[in-house]
């Protein structure tokens, strides 16, 4: 049976009121009120999110989505498997594309809000924004660190760093560069590069890293693959944190007559069914988009009811050995 | 200066609350009543949508988009085309996947219609959908014929599939299959097909084509592809409607040690980002997503405004020559 607003306001001895300004943060409440309320809170497992909810909006059936941008293989797959379990379980979508723009992420987290999405699912990268904070929405974070609140789902970036950079010294790979985002976004994704530099040390190799910004457009991504080229005239291997990154890697090494694998080894990340059907060849680290997503959803579906949900469910990942390496 | 609804009445000589009967077929309007409304919209120069929308909504900002899936590099890159396009003139985007299922196509329509988006812009491929009739909102179509009313943004289809099976012809191919979805869908994509028909039959060579039906699961178009090359053995040349199909091939191709482009030639269509970085080797008909996407959001704009829309506006494509030919 669901508890209600009122059990908790009783339990407390306050009134409801004092229970909503308690969850808002908003007029002035004693402390001892505030103990009081978040005990009977916890006495009854009342999730303030689902508490806040029945007071305050009713139920919209639409679920807003913050991506990078759907022009990802990887976040297109994602947005396209999350709508098609949440429309399953009654929920229309909309979605964002924040462009890793903050400016822009603010603009829809707000719009998203004011129109009252009954809850959030965000794969977007910025970090540091307030609205994340104030908000009572009920949030789940793919792939992405917001807050202690916000539980994450996310696959194994660490165990996928790992298996990619000892597949590449088991290949007899040793100046082995490591591809990565701008390193200020907070995001666990982080640990495929945290992974590689990790087994270099193990092997005695030493990590080196190269930036390619997932904000660059195309020919500054392939500006900057150029200048990695010249930078590690060594190289003879790259660890590409996402396919498209890896597939630039490998146009421009055949470009300037670099044998792939023999002369570059080459391994990338995600494995999107884009990159699957248009790039098969490609060795890389398969994310398992279908599960993320449903368990994005069956966790925000979790957190609109007011369940408990755990802080982060991490899933495996797998190696495809394709012909890059 | 903008034309009010009151202006309508007046002219018509009768009340507000009848000219917005006329307008949505509510309640009783004799012909004679409904004639005289029409009469003085169409002296005042006055689009139903524009009138209807001034009546009983207000502004949300909001615009909603239906399509196939973002889970395709094209329809993903045209969404967030859009969702760029339209963040710059203050509207935010509700996306529904369609996946071409009908009745998902009307309750995502339904429900767009009721969160009182402002406008639509559908490329999804289900027609006969009743509820596009009835309703006022100004909607615009990506390469579909949805109905008379409703504007259609395309690019050069016919232009397209001729410049593709000429290039095949020109390089020596007799037996040439295209690739199509299925017939019951009414696209103008189908004038890919419709040009290479024409063309072979000019060149005294044999149109034959294969459904590949874009709804089929990656495993259920492997199966037919495969059944392709053993129902045309002496097939020396494909042309796939999209890129994701001619990608398939080619890798079955290579599997069965069939040499691209010396015993086996394909064109693909499309030519989005994510094909052109993981596929540049395709030989591919270039669709300028940009530009379609600029057009849907000014035309979509003209008409959430009650402004004057041509019917078609058709945007030229342009042939990438890969290595696939």
């Amino acid at each position: 049976m669901t508890v209600k607003l009122e059990d908790v306001a009783e339990l407390a001895g306050v009134s409801k009121t004092t229970v909503s300004r308690v969850l808002n943060n908003r007029g002035y409440i004693s402390e001892q009120t505030r103990k009081k309320v978040h005990e009977a809170m916890e006495e009854l497992h009342y999730s303030p999110n689902a508490v806040a909810r029945q007071l305050f909006k009713k139920e919209t059936k639409l679920v807003g989505l913050i991506f990078p941008s759907v022009d990802n293989p990887f976040f297109g797959e994602l947005a396209a498997e999350l709508e098609k379990r949440l429309f399953k379980q009654g929920f229309k979508v909309l979605i964002g594309n924040s462009m890793n723009d903050p400016e822009k992420e603010k603009a829809y987290l707000k719009e998203l809000i004011g129109n009252q999405v009954d809850g959030l699912i965000v794969g977007a990268h910025n970090y540091n924004i307030d609205e994340y904070k104030v908000t009572n929405l009920p949030i789940v974070a793919i792939d992405r660190i917001i807050n202690d609140d916000i539980p994450i789902i996310a696959s194994d970036n660490y165990q996928g760093g790992k298996l990619a950079t000892e597949l590449l010294i088991s290949k007899g790979a040793k100046n082995i560069i490591v591809t990565d985002g701008p390193l200020d976004f907070q995001t666990p994704a982080h640990n495929r590069r945290i992974a590689y530099e990790s087994v270099m040390k193990k092997n005695k190799l030493i990590p080196k890293s190269f930036i390619i910004d997932f904000n660059w457009n195309l020919d500054k991504k392939i500006k900057e693959i150029k200048r990695m080229f010249k930078t590690y005239p060594n190289m003879d291997a790259v660890f590409a944190t996402n396919d498209a990154d890896a597939a630039l890697i490998w146009r421009i090494a055949k470009r300037m007559n670099i044998k792939v694998p023999e002369e570059l080894k080459i391994v990338g990340y995600d494995r999107a069914t884009s990159t699957r059907i248009l790039l098969p060849e490609l060795t890389s680290i398969e994310q398992p988009v279908e599960e993320m997503a449903s368990l994005a959803v069956k966790t925000l579906i979790k957190r609109i009811k007011g369940e408990k949900t755990v802080p982060k469910q991490i899933v495996p990942v797998t190696l495809w050995k394709g012909e890059s390496v």
